[in-house]
């Protein structure tokens, strides 16, 4: 199947913003996840910083050093509001940095945080965020080992911007990456979909919903090392769909790997909360961000197996196989939807929902 | 001598804004370098993440690694003007987490960046900083593996932060740290002081000064090999006295190390037009941040052919010896003054300068 075959086309609700008009300022959707913020790296960043490393795009880097291997991520975090049902930003620091340590394949270790404050800010409030952290990096098993504080006056950073850069341990022999997909391969999303984001969406706009969403972000590593155990090297790829969900996870992992996916509408775990908030509000789950949920790329004859160990974890009960890559249409995610047809699954230009991370 | 030694006290100039009051909100001095922020990271950070490697509070920390060890530093940058005389916020955000790796006596190597973009910051201005930030990063040898970039609402992060993470390769048996510092070691300072704080408070203030007064943002990595191969485990402290200046510098070591710290004012080079600029705005050149100096306790014996190695050296021509390691009155740091008298060279509560890197 092309891009010429009979599809549902665009995507349902108002999943294309406004392309890009003005090319001379940064726009909000530039830090979307989406078409615009891949563009800003491509045009703005890769051509002065370009090297084999920053290339990959991954979720971090694998690096040699002394004779020995580490994975270093990064991610800055200014998510509003600071706090939310299920997490606040100190929680998301942690699981969001630790996580994408863990997609590469290692063990995450320690971790390194860049505070900026805003003049102003409650002590009582930082208090409870940084307890937050802390008991996220102790369950997680990760060391803070340097930080940096700055404060900026009254104003600015939304009361707090956090900075968090994860070292972990490389396993020998294990490393997944978005371009080792292969066709044939089997897709394992670990949980329900689009509870982080629609939580933050309620959070922000007082939405008064029947039942409070409640964000899912959570440590992934015990699904990754369960994941290892069982599967080892036919663990093709590992993604946490954060900024612009599980679409824009899969689209990277098909133009990375130059496959095609093909998932089934069926198959996908959406809570009945988040889909009565995102038909509310006019979004598609399929690009809210998740903070406890990993898709994983399995070799066919593995990924029963795989499955089973996952739904044996807290986290990971009610993970499923949602489709497969596939030989056709390379760079393409296809779903199969519920009234029997297949529409594309493209990416967004923007986001959906800003500052969600 | 003592604290009730008959010195000069307080020091000149504005050393001592009013001390904190409101004790439930963030203050802009929270941020300075100074007593201030020495508190907020004790009060509000340690106690929470407490641990024997981040209770060392060094500029980095030295971690263990699958065999192997690595150090890492982080820093986030929220200078304004994002330009200014001498470099821009790229530069810095190299250069600043480059020194912190090299002080820390490791060869840096990698970087992460995570970028705080503000809507509509001019694409073209994004483009100037990132190329400066990238040269900066060639010159010095580090790779920028991976990088972040979050998008933020009009009106906040001041059109651009950025917070870098270095990791370096540690010199084997070479490791100064602040605490040890021993009686007796001669200090020496790399270079002339005052001119990032300077240059940035000119810039900001839009001064008319006679000469335009530039940063000494630089990387100091090539002076921290040159001491190394000429005096190796005589190095016993390497530090880049930044926010809070050389004063809060001298402070932390005396405190880290147990000793007190002797100084000539006679053997500061402080340059012209930095003093002129001190002087017409009541600033304590002491205090005001350096980019490109860095200041090195060493063995009596080794000063010498150290101080040459230096001045060898570009970034090193002014560098000095200014003065030595006693094991008088610990923790405090005593200057000689031009007039013959002493005056105690105390940390500050806050800042002179706030957000000057």
């Amino acid at each position: 199947m092309s891009r010429a075959d009979p599809v549902t086309w665009p995507a349902t609700g108002p999943a294309c913003p406004a392309p890009r008009t003005d090319t001379e300022r940064v726009l909000l959707g530039d830090g979307s996840g989406g078409k615009l913020c891949a563009a800003l790296v491509r045009e703005r960043f890769l051509p002065h910083f370009g090297n084999p490393i920053l290339g990959q795009l991954g979720d971090g880097a694998l690096l040699e050093l002394g004779g020995g291997s580490l994975v270093v991520s990064t991610d800055t975090f200014v998510v509003r509001p600071l706090e939310f049902p299920g997490g606040d930003i100190g929680a998301l620091a942690i699981h969001g940095t630790v996580n994408d340590v863990a997609m590469m394949g290692a063990r995450p270790r320690y971790l390194a945080a860049g505070f900026v404050l805003e003049e102003g800010l409650e002590i009582a409030l930082l208090d409870r965020i940084v307890a937050t952290m802390a008991n996220a990096a102790r369950e997680a098993g990760v060391l803070l080992v340097t930080a940096d504080t700055k404060v900026v006056d009254r104003g600015n950073a939304d009361g707090l911007y956090v900075n968090t850069t994860g070292i972990g341990e490389p396993i020998p022999g294990f490393a997944p990456a978005p371009a080792l997909a292969r066709p044939g391969d089997r897709i394992l999303v670990s949980g329900p979909l689009g509870r982080h984001g629609m939580a933050i969406m309620a959070a922000r706009e007082g939405l008064a919903l029947q039942t409070e969403i409640a964000s899912d972000t959570a440590n992934l590593w015990p699904l990754v090392e369960r994941l290892h155990e069982t599967a080892g090297a036919d663990v093709h790829v590992l993604r946490d769909p954060t900024r612009g969900g599980l679409a824009s996870a899969l689209n990277e992992i098909a133009a990375a790997a130059r496959i095609g996916v093909q998932i089934d509408e069926g198959a996908l775990a959406v809570p009945d909360d988040v889909r009565a908030a995102c038909e509310l509000l006019g979004l598609d789950p399929l690009y809210v961000a998740n903070e406890g949920v990993l898709v994983a790329f399995l070799s066919p004859d593995a990924a029963d197996r795989a499955l089973a160990a996952v739904r044996d974890h807290p986290l990971g009960r009610e993970a499923t196989l949602i489709g497969e890559a596939v030989p056709r249409h390379p760079g393409t995610v296809v779903m199969k939807t519920g009234l029997g047809g297949t529409r594309i699954v493209d990416l967004l230009p923007g986001d959906q929902l800003p500052r969600i991370c």
